[in-house]
């Protein structure tokens, strides 16, 4: 475990400054995740990971770095996921199928993602909004456009626009968790357990194939 | 036009009450919409209405009780229309298409209703949680329930979990408006114009209909 941090609130070592800057990320998702909104303190989060507030200006310049150093580090590896999975020797429609699962189950490890996403986009610096914009929105709205031409040209899907398939696919598989609220009120329904998650991956892709696939 | 009100911040009749009444709610739909984020100040709801902030006290007894009353106004009469819309000539299918049509074009008019609905249901008290549930939430999975054992029955769907139903077609519907910032940063879509809001409905249209219609 890392030493307390010295009282000017630095950390004292290269191996501490690591792991305290990881236990405020990990503190801010775990609250995220519990409360079911973004909308969490620093103070709590510094608290959660036990360590002084100040930390959060020391590592990230303020609540607002933090955000977007949370968002980047979940999807560190996303465009190159996208990627790989548009080299896989499956034709669009069974592409479309693995990506729709893939989210789903993306959304339910971090709920508050897209959230997150459209707070940095919306209220953030300009500079910080190109960042998050470019490392996790365009690689997505690529790999859509990539997606639509390749299953016209092999003939499993009909033509779609991808911003549409974007916004619907996107938009329906988030919805599951930044819902939360509207679930318990209208089905009784308090969290997306095992069963509920795979029954929409399920739905969703029996929509979105049944809606694309050519007959 | 009202007169303005007295020093002491309240409104001298009542044509005047209901006048600033409506006013800030209206300055509140406004700046929400311009904004594309329900996190609106109070002070700048009141200065767009050119009214004291103390009338949202007096009005609403505070911010919860205004964001309350806007979200319970732009859906007055809504499960009055579901209700219609289920006793309307149609097959199940034909009201899932009518519903999603519908249900686009509500969250064009109002695109931070479904923002506003979660973050009462969250935030805010017991007792204005229930309320909102009750008026808002709980008619929609009932519409859903009953057109799902409708589609059943008349043989025009085939069977869904109106929970799964539910959270795609709402969260698809309201993507395209509460994701707007990401449809910048990925397509370079500033706001839903008419062709993308006509184009987007069929789209889900598609997607649902081609997914749940039976053969």
């Amino acid at each position: 475990m890392a030493r307390a941090p010295t009282r000017s609130g630095r950390p004292r070592k290269a191996s501490e400054t690591r792991a305290a800057r990881e236990r405020l990320l990990d503190a801010a998702h775990a609250l995220m995740c519990e409360r079911q909104t973004i909308d969490v303190p620093v103070q709590e989060i510094a608290a959660r990971a036990d360590l002084n507030v100040a930390l959060i200006n020391y590592y990230f310049d303020g609540k607002d770095g933090l955000l977007l150093a949370l968002a980047m580090r979940h999807q560190a590896d996303y465009a190159a996921a996208l990627d790989r999975l548009l080299r896989a020797p499956l034709n669009a429609a069974a592409m479309l199928e693995a990506h729709i699962r893939g989210l789903v189950r993306a959304f339910r490890r971090t709920p508050y993602l897209q959230r997150l996403q459209h707070k940095i986009l919306r209220d953030s610096s300009e500079e910080e909004a190109k960042v998050c914009g470019a490392a996790l929105v365009a690689p997505l709205a690529a790999f859509y456009v990539a997606l639509a031409a390749n299953g016209v040209r092999d003939g499993s899907l009909l033509p779609v626009a991808p911003i549409n398939l974007y916004a619907s696919v996107v938009g329906a598989a988030d919805f599951l968790f930044s819902g939360t609220a509207s679930l318990r009120h209208g089905f009784g329904v308090d969290a997306v357990n095992d069963d509920l998650g795979a029954a929409y991956e399920d739905h969703l892709v029996r929509l979105v194939l049944g809606g694309l696939s050519t007959p």
